[in-house]
């Protein structure tokens, strides 16, 4: 009773200083460790009274660490540290421990990275196994069994097993040196390179642990658009520092090559691939990094697109460039990312196309260890697109996916956009090749041969900001991000609850409806801003707000115009053989269904078709009308889930309640900018009335063309 | 004893608790609020055991939440407001409530904005006072009574009085609008223009808690190196936002003002001042400001100096563009900040002579809303630099003093520099005008006439970072830097004092090693940078780390060699009489003092002349030695530095401990490399050898001019 007491006390106090002290803030993102209620904490209690650990490394020190960090936090207790079995102990293990004789455990199907968690005897004690070949997996392991505590599962009587599906599960940060994040929203890099390698910040830490948890395995630190300087010796130093840090979390450590780095750091005339000068310059950078940090991934590479410098310049092909550094980091077992986006400065071919036309032919000639990266679709990271149409056409070549985690053109951190569901979209996709189920998780998640490399890439939405995401629900695309690097077949309801519960409270009346408003929230975007297939219709450069009038940039496919073709016959882009023909990239029978009016479904029905203003949807309405309604309908789903979060006030903690609430105020507010102003672009050239109920634009034309937002964030240097 | 028992075990688990989610990090800076010792609380409670407010108003609401925040963390309590007199209560209340009656309270000397603290008698009740001619000092008084609280001082006989000798206390914000702060050490700008005004971060409230906890009344928004466009009106929402959270703190906005915005803003052909059209742009422009913040405090200009637009470009002098501006905010109680740190883009004159010799003449030409802002030293924000001789040198114009929070030449946020000596010196130097005891303080502190404005600005160090600052010690800059805006007269050892006790614990064996720290700190970075009078040795652009070397820059003074003047014959810049004569700007007896080799103070000596380099120091050496042994004097103070803190191991918390420890070890290696690059510089010139026990540099000269920082941050766009 006096102890009953004392913890009721106690907790009530704590409660309130924590309270007084510091909000809750998102900085804990979905490890957050909540006191569970009585009655789960109650059924928990006894299946967690120590925890044993029967090897040490780093990485199960970091294991026991979380354990217990987790446990102290939602059951209130402290998790010790035990040398002899006891009942209920929580047993951190591997493969060949003389614990586990006798039990008969699936290790064989657990990979390199996967785990086991299984309720059972040793040594006469009921425990809970956790296990997996190799460390990392019982690291993996350990944030799975405090997953299914943190959302109420029962951990009495486990069994289960897991493994990633894909090798490289990699962030991509588009961080440049001078910590300006390129399509970030979320404050500056988290590289301090001003401090690094002297300071440590503890945040290092707790980007492995959150990446860990859902179990990613590399970061490439720095951005695409290359910077040849961070292969110099003291910039490989302050990498060297956040390569320790993340090591025992089973996290390497990956750069981005520029191509011309022997030009600018080695003062070679050239930068050319097949130039013996300059493969030996690479391997000797390469040699050299490997010495630094013996565990390092690879490269990451953009060539010949949007300026960067490429095998190109020498008249050579990505593989030839792409080879020469996979046999300089081949001897480390180091790998190789190309980029497969690019489109030519010169080039009048539909930019859709440019990418496959450019790539497809080299199938097969890659080495090994590289890995080409491709991105969902063939444009840019919109709120819509049909998958890439290399996925499935390069049978002989490792590709990866790469998704844009940070929400370039989805409204920026304010926008409450999950990914996951166009996530699921892409990766559903039947490419049809090479027959009807061949989806495109199925591609990637398929290794080309024995030892060839699988992986998926998200441009990482982290930064400074104290949320690390720019927004509280932005976290749940960087989770959802690793969930389907781990599993592309995964889908976004489920992954969308987990993080619902471990985010915001276990309380089917908290998830429910940031379930539904997670669920809903991309095709909201997609309404708003491009309905029906249409695409890039973002202002200039920073991609913010509404442009579709912009037709003044230097090349055809930077505007707005290009991917619309609004004109008085009509609206949307021709890609089948009548037109760009970019849609005779895809297999037959897509070629068929996407390639008839009939059979297209409405939300790429402006993507491959340029149709007139009356022409009758299936609906029934005239084309005209349904673009109207698609932008109010975008509007409509904003307010709804304004409904849905305005009901969560007092059921999750304040401080975070208001920023999501202030957020979604400026959703609707632009919602709304987006639709008048398309509305008004877009009805100066159909010249046909609003349907009825539908109200005109609060302003003229001319009003939101000169809206300027030269200082939003993400662009520039 | 049961309760005694609940008190120890709930502080420990929430000790527990506390450390697992959230370490001290440095967010709360001086406003921590941690649980008295026993002894002490019991020694409080009596005297906090309700408050009571007699008015209501915004200030006097974010008044009762300070004080209950306070009380609740340091005594574990809450503490509730009541109606009724009660014994123990605090009093909040203002001149002329009948509560005070018979009461002989001294409000006639507490001005606008002090307040004072009195234990008394109110209905026959023992109560607390707090009281202000105006809410403000209330609010003051609240934070002034959480001190004694917080610094472990009696409360139970107080009789108090405060009022600040100045009435503009503002911190200039070089904060850009995309948010990059020049000469920024802490991340990104707190102003998130982006989200502004749809998200009112609560960090600008807490900003607002700790600028007010230090009598700080105003916040220039914007970089003096202005952009016009924070005038347009959709960034005066923003502005205006800010302005709404920061009035109850009695907290006024500033913004500045690109001279030229005539011509950006207003599409009209000049900016000249004395241009109709131009004048009544900016009344409207002004008028349009006021009407969307009614409280808005004025402009700040920095004109005609580094390539900002002025009055000079149109051939009108300083006076006239101030008075311009001056004239539209007289209206509205507006004033005008006109900066005095010009130096002209061709002029061969000794830069240290160039502000005086504009502004001089100009005495008593300005407006009395106009106030000439004067940096503290006549070059630029150096480790040390005799004071501007303009102070004194304008007995006519109100001259505001401008102070450098953030370290852009005193090594950034990693080198622990405690700023608080450095004012105190330049506040404390002797002008001698109009005669002996006029200190620079008093020249700031007295008016020109009854109603002219006074004032101090500090460039803010204050960012994006977590701990606000860049580094926990940074901190407490901000907190002097308040401290003598509000008593120019202050003195830097009981204000290290206040902040050590309450940033750090209120603990003598803390207390005395961190003070011991910060009170040798910044003569520690003159030694290992700029000893004996050297100045502006620093490297180009970002202004870290040593380039004494360098002399290729487009103008003579942004040279290191052009202040050293480091020469076969002998090392420093002649500025008597024989040399540029900028002495001759100074009072005569300090012409008197520091012209003669025998009278000029050792920490100046390069600074005023020109030395043989075997010129005997009254300590006996040589000049060569003694420079050589200021170097190592420094890296010796860093160490000392260094054992003082690893002796506070345990006795504050760990993370913020750990972070102190990293940044000190960084200062020593960079204390070092300022030692080894300056010596083997001077010593490739003075051809002397080193004094015996003193090592050689560990590189050659050519090491260290190869050192290169590009992506330093604070500097560029």
């Amino acid at each position: 009773m006096l102890r009953k007491l004392l913890a009721i006390l106690s907790a009530f106090l704590c409660f309130g200083l924590a309270n007084q002290g510091h909000a809750e803030d998102g900085y804990d993102l979905w490890l957050r460790y909540q006191p569970l209620e009585s009655a789960a904490k109650a059924r928990a209690a006894p299946w967690v009274t120590a925890m044993i650990a029967s090897t040490s490394s780093p990485t199960i020190g970091v294991a026991l660490e979380e354990l217990q960090r987790g446990v102290q936090g939602m059951l209130g207790a402290p998790l010790a540290r035990r040398e002899g079995v006891q009942d209920g102990a929580v047993l951190l293990t591997s493969a060949g421990s003389p614990l586990l004789q006798g039990l008969d455990l699936p290790f064989a199907k657990l990979g390199e990275e996967g785990y086991l968690i299984r309720s059972a005897t040793v040594q006469g004690k009921r425990v809970t196994v956790i296990a997996g070949n190799r460390d990392i997996g019982v690291l993996y392991g350990v944030f799975r069994f405090l997953k299914l505590l943190q959302t109420g599962q029962p951990i009495d009587n486990l069994d289960l097993t897991d493994a990633p599906k894909l090798k490289v599960r990699v962030l991509n940060h588009w961080d440049n040196l001078n910590r300006h994040v390129e399509r970030g929203y979320s404050g500056l890099s988290i590289w301090d390179w001003q401090k690094l390698p002297g300071f440590r910040d503890p945040r290092y830490t707790d980007y492995a642990r959150a990446n860990a948890s859902i179990g990613i395995n590399g970061t490439v630190l720095t951005n695409v658009n290359a910077n040849a300087d961070i292969l110099r010796p003291d910039y490989l130093q302050k990498v060297k520092a956040l390569a320790e840090i993340f090591r025992p979390y089973g996290i390497k450590v990956y750069l981005t090559a520029r191509f011309s780095a022997p030009i600018e750091l080695g003062k070679l005339k050239t930068a050319d691939p097949l130039d013996p000068e300059v493969r030996a310059w690479w391997k000797a950078k390469i040699d050299e990094i490997y010495t630094v940090i013996p565990d390092f991934g690879g490269l990451l590479v953009k060539a010949n697109s949007e300026g960067q410098p490429g095998p190109a310049d020498y008249k050579r092909s990505h593989a030839e460039g792409a080879n020469m550094l996979a046999d300089a980091l081949a001897p480390h077992h180091g790998i190789v990312m190309w980029r497969a986006f690019v489109y030519a400065a010169e080039n009048a071919e539909d930019r859709h196309k440019q990418a496959y036309s450019e790539f497809q032919p080299l199938d097969g000639r890659f080495r090994d260890n590289v890995l080409v990266q491709v991105k969902n679709g063939a444009i840019d990271f919109q709120p819509r697109e049909p998958f890439h149409p290399l996925f499935g056409a390069m049978p002989k070549t490792p590709l990866m996916m790469e998704f844009q985690i940070t929400k370039e053109y989805l409204g920026f951190a304010t926008h409450l956009a999950y990914l996951g569901t166009m996530w699921e979209e892409a990766l559903q996709a039947d490419t049809f090749r090479p027959n009807k189920g061949s989806t495109v998780a199925r591609v990637i998640e398929t290794p080309v041969d024995a030892d060839a490399a699988t992986g998926m890439a998200g441009v990482a939405n982290i930064g400074s900001d104290r949320n690390w995401s720019g927004s509280q629900f932005d976290q749940a695309n960087w989770y959802a991000f690793g969930r389907f690097a781990w599993d592309p077949g995964a889908k976004a309801e489920p992954i969308a609850r987990d993080w619902a519960a471990m985010t915001w409270g276990n309380d089917p009346a908290v998830i429910a409806p940031v379930v539904r408003m997670m669920l809903g929230s991309r095709e909201a975007v997609v309404d708003y801003m491009t309905p029906l297939g249409l695409t890039h219709q973002m202002a200039t450069g920073h991609h913010y707000g509404p442009g579709p009038w912009v037709s003044d940039l230097a090349r055809p496919e930077w505007n707005p115009v290009y991917y619309a073709k609004a004109a008085p016959d009509g609206i949307g882009f021709d890609r089948t053989a009548k037109g760009s023909d970019a849609l005779s990239q895809y297999a037959p029978a897509l070629v068929k269904s996407w390639g008839s009016l009939k059979s297209v479904p409405d939300e790429l029905l402006l993507w491959f078709h340029h149709v007139p203003w009356d022409y009758r949807m299936k609906s029934g309405r005239t084309l005209w009308d349904a673009l109207v309604i698609h932008y109010d309908t975008g509007i409509d789903k904003v307010r709804g889930m304004q409904a849905d979060w305005a009901g969560l006030r007092g059921k999750v903690d304040a401080q975070r309640w208001a920023e999501v609430r202030d957020f979604l105020a400026i959703q609707l507010a632009e919602a709304i900018w987006w639709r008048d102003a398309s509305i008004a672009w877009f009805q100066s050239i159909s010249k046909r009335p609003l349907p009825e109920g539908h109200k005109p634009p609060a302003h003229d034309l001319d009003y939101y063309k000169a809206i300027t937002m030269p200082y939003a964030p993400g662009w520039g240097e």
